[in-house]
């Protein structure tokens, strides 16, 4: 909804499953304190706890809304414990999240962003729970910012918090070593290699785990129904996929699994 | 969507999963009917027929959405049958809802609640299956209510209707005997013992079925991770969890199983 | 929501599930470039790259939206290669698919539909992957024609598409042979057998594979509870349930089985 020039737009990220009431309790609680806002689900089949999966997804996702988004992630171990959460202003969004690592890429793309711990309780619901800042903190937090508060009634200034670490692939003369980094509901094995490390290589050959796979495609259907290929896929990596089948059911790979590109 | 001063607010709870096309079906018709609305999902994965489940869910979030709210259950096995439609007005939310128990929460909370049974069929779609009152019935009333008419206009008043039972837990003079009544996707086991029933208990014991549970902590940062623990719980009453981890794979329990409460 | 007497809604029917960030990419995009639109997710769980499944599904529900809504189909086997995406205007409503025969139900309701091909690639992402046109393609194109803009700025009008093949059921003197064409989250085994053509029959007789099927029942309740019945279900044809349980678990039935209906 675009209401006197702002686009109110909140994102959930979550490990809360849809099964669940948790996310509904969010979203009832954001339009308690924000009727107006559109709220827009990225995820909340993350793996319980899993802050490196939602860092991850987030990165995938978060540059296609609309600029003055507010993007909350709720996947938080710590909760209940003495961990911050986060509000980030990165000028094009917001971010709300623990202070976790979870907003790692966020971080690196943002060099210059505007980190806030949020410590102003008169935002929170007026019980707070132990076990769910998701409904308590997060979701009126984010509809006091998606109001159009500025981000430094939150709290205060914030430099030590966790910057989190980015799994990258490692270049050499005639290689690059990378990772599994993510598997989707296709099975696709999406890597951290990037397109740009292997424009212009000759003879490609890329190893997953022992294996060998020839086939560098730039389309699904340059390969056979069935057949493992490689392609550049929507994250602007390499992928590990197989036409119209399941690629990680096939090699039996996971999350962490080397992957490696050499040429000539 | 705020119109008029109204918050015009559907929430679904339903057992259709959202595999199939049923809840999209409710979901064209409420906006046929009332464009304007906002339309939110609280459950689609209550077990088939389960109306305890969806009653304890409903219970577990209607209270923060905004006042004015339509809060519609359609968890039915009476469907087709000459079961009732009610409407029930709390005065701060309304409720559409199969007459089987299923707001059994909500008349325990207001007891003076106005219910009414559904029988203008002007209301409903033209032709109305036996097996999808959801689409045919439950969905364009919504609509007929969220666009601001009167609940008088659905039927007739009702007092005859299924109030249900509510499980509550036992309370004794040095023990409380209550159990398992929702588990939730990270596998947190969630009893019906409220935390003002063991508020100033000194040296409290926990059982489930045979098994002693130490730890009453009051976040989960407290346990190591793989510990299991007894927490307060975002319903507000006792839950069985363990840090990072799963408590109903580790103890096996089921809905229903007896959790007992002792103290000095 | 209803802006200039137009009501602005989108509904997304893939194959992404909702546990990839896949489709929330393609509500960012929309939203980015239309921001007062409704989105309503119709299903994300289509079986990868099943054409015929998603065909069923969009068929079972589009009618049910309001006037002038968009209906964005996904399940997309040919992406990245020339298939070409279509784009086709019933004058009830808009369809945007891939060319392979996904929208066979509307070309065969709606014969005088306008189809066009979408080649104006001003309105699509600048970079356009080569594995996910639903973000790239589908969601700003989608977005475009719900800000009001004709159907024609999208391409060139097209009359050789993929016309797609419906499975109609088999009518003979004293009999009709049909399939099960769909399985619900119940279930319920759906099949291409219509109300109308079994009306006014006597003595009707359904045969599942070897098994012979006795209750024709007008509503569940008229079958005990974990009876195997036949009744006419949400989308006017014939189907297989068991009240209060599972047939196809009990059946073993899968889509494309047989079912037979005969009658003296």
């Amino acid at each position: 909804m675009k209401v006197g020039g702002l686009n109110l737009i909140i994102t959930l990220t979550t490990d809360f499953s849809i099964h669940d009431p948790y996310v509904a309790a969010m979203k009832g609680v954001i339009l308690n304190h924000c009727p107006d806002v559109t709220i827009v689900d990225i995820s909340h089949s993350i793996q319980p706890q899993n802050v490196d999966e939602a860092a991850f997804i987030l990165n995938g996702v978060y540059r296609y809304f609309p600029k003055g988004a507010i993007h909350v992630v709720v996947v938080d171990p710590g909760v209940g414990s003495d961990r911050a959460v986060l509000a980030v202003d990165t000028s094009d969004y917001l971010f709300l999240a623990p202070d976790n690592g979870v907003l790692k890429y966020i971080f690196n793309d943002s060099p210059k962003a505007r980190v806030f711990r949020v410590i102003n309780r008169e935002l929170f619901l007026k019980n707070v729970s132990n076990t769910f800042h998701g409904r308590d903190v997060f979701a009126p937090v984010s509809a006091h910012l998606a109001s159009g508060h500025p981000i430094e009634s939150v709290g205060e200034s914030c430099s030590d918090y966790i910057q989190g670490e980015i799994k990258n692939s490692t270049v050499e003369e005639n290689s690059i070593s990378g990772e599994i980094i993510y598997i989707d509901g296709f099975g696709n094995g999406i890597t951290n290699i990037n397109q740009e490390q292997i424009t212009g290589r000759k003879n490609i050959r890329i190893r997953i785990g022992d294996r060998a796979i020839q086939m560098l495609v730039s389309s699904y259907s340059e390969g056979a129904i069935g057949e493992i290929l490689v392609i550049i896929g929507s994250f602007g990596t390499l992928e590990i996929a197989v036409r119209e089948g399941n690629a990680q059911k096939m090699l039996n790979f996971q999350s962490g699994d080397l992957v490696q590109v050499g040429w000539d």
